[in-house]
């Protein structure tokens, strides 16, 4: 078990209009985590960076066994044989995870560079863009599941913030939280970027072999871009909701590939962009 | 003149307990826009693809020049010698950005692959990730540069939010502002990326030979992350304030560097995390 690496302990001054004083508070801790892949390749041994992202500690595991999968890279947990941090005399311990792939695992040098390019880059259109998304998923959508009564939508973001509020003392992360369709949660993930807090909370359902995740829902606490949507899809979520807006290419994506995006979800009403035939109107 | 393109309109269904009904609304726009770099190296021309992001149409070019002067591949506007659009029967015209620099830019080839690496890496512990920003920065901070009375810096958000409001219908767009010692908003920039908005913030007066930035104060409506901290250090801007949370290493990294930094920033108080000299208590 690692010790609690999320938070740290700052001093500051609270400044008002009458007087300013020294205090002491938290702030959600910021850090660097490479993602590196090993596996063979023509009967070669092959290790590759693949990723540098600025993330908050904890859950690297599964981060990183999101990230890859919600880039396609790979298609299915049973492609990984072990994550470890990386040791050595002159590395950081717990900035370097590798994840070491069983030998025959579809990922090879050239899917890697192709793949990582593909979801990287994300075209140079928003069309071309999603074309990628469809061609990389590998877990078909559910177009009956979940089905949802608007009422228990309208219930998550304050189950979320409820939840989230035990953990979250800075105002500096982000959450999401995976949800079944009676409304209960069952995971929250959070981070300083919310892409990564998406990787986490698929990557622990990948490790644990939920995925793909057709009877969840999955909310974040922000706004919707094309990225998280696209993390959705890979993972067979079929119902995407934001307290926030979304964008352009959030909504295109999800009409496009028959997802349902909801966004300004409030206790007494919501948005609903695209996909209405998941929600139950009573 | 380029035509309108940051807000998309779109269908929906707004939901609330009682009804729900069909009705028009804008989301703001999100888009793949690859920046390229054309350069001399060894009497050869070469054209490099250095970075592809997802942001809000508009201001591509100020994007593309603030991008690769905060990431430390260029050190001065001089070093352009034309920025364009690219044009070409298979290419979208709108998503592809060219820089061509002057001959006997620094800019050579393996300056960016190394440059590149190291800022987009941002190394491997919080320690390396401010050191790189240390060494890239070609531009000095002025520790006297701006003072700035606390009650000019508490109307900053409403000044922003004002200006944000007249543009800003769709809830999805954050906003960079940078304003002058007086309090003055000089420039505004708003992109569905947060790093986005900043960089064609300082793009646009980096290519209006303002660079480096010493007497303004960059406010951002978010949070404050290392990147964001790293992109004003770069541009010599000595106070970042921000409507929301800074993260450990947006902290540590304003701290060692020099650089005033403030969160949660109210009209009646903020929090000051480091740099206090800069700001006048009265």
């Amino acid at each position: 078990m690692l010790p609690r690496r999320n938070l740290a302990k700052i001093k500051l001054q609270r400044v008002n209009s009458a007087a300013s004083e020294r205090a002491d508070d938290v702030v959600a801790v910021e850090e660097p985590l490479e993602i590196r892949v090993t596996f063979e390749s023509s009967g070669q041994r092959v290790e590759r960076s693949i990723s540098v992202t600025m993330r908050t500690p904890g859950d690297d595991f599964e981060l990183a066994a999101g990230f890859l999968f919600n880039e396609g890279l790979i298609a299915s947990e049973r492609e990984i044989h072990e994550i470890s941090y990386c040791t050595g005399k002159d590395e950081q311990l717990y900035n370097r995870v590798n994840v070491r792939l069983r030998s025959g695992s579809a990922c090879d040098a050239e899917r890697l560079q192709r793949n990582f390019f593909v979801s990287s880059s994300c075209g140079l259109c928003g069309k071309a863009s999603i074309e990628q998304v469809r061609t990389a998923a590998k877990v078909p959508l559910n177009d009956n599941r979940p089905i949802v009564p608007q009422a228990v939508l309208m219930q998550l973001p304050e189950k979320l913030r409820s939840k989230q509020a035990v953990f979250e003392k800075t105002g500096g992360l982000h959450g999401a939280g995976l949800f079944n369709a009676a409304g209960e949660l069952l995971l929250l993930k959070e981070d300083v970027g919310r892409h990564n807090a998406v990787d986490k909370l698929i990557g622990e359902r990948l490790l644990n072999g939920k995925v793909p995740l057709h009877d969840s829902i999955l909310l974040v606490s922000g706004r919707t871009s094309f990225e998280l949507v696209q993390k959705a899809r890979m993972a067979g979520i079929g119902i995407v909701a934001a307290v926030g807006a979304p964008s352009s290419l959030a909504v295109e994506l999800a009409r496009e590939t028959g997802m349902t995006l909801i966004g300004f979800l409030r206790a007494d009403k919501f948005n609903l962009y695209t996909g209405e035939h998941r929600v139950k109107h009573m």
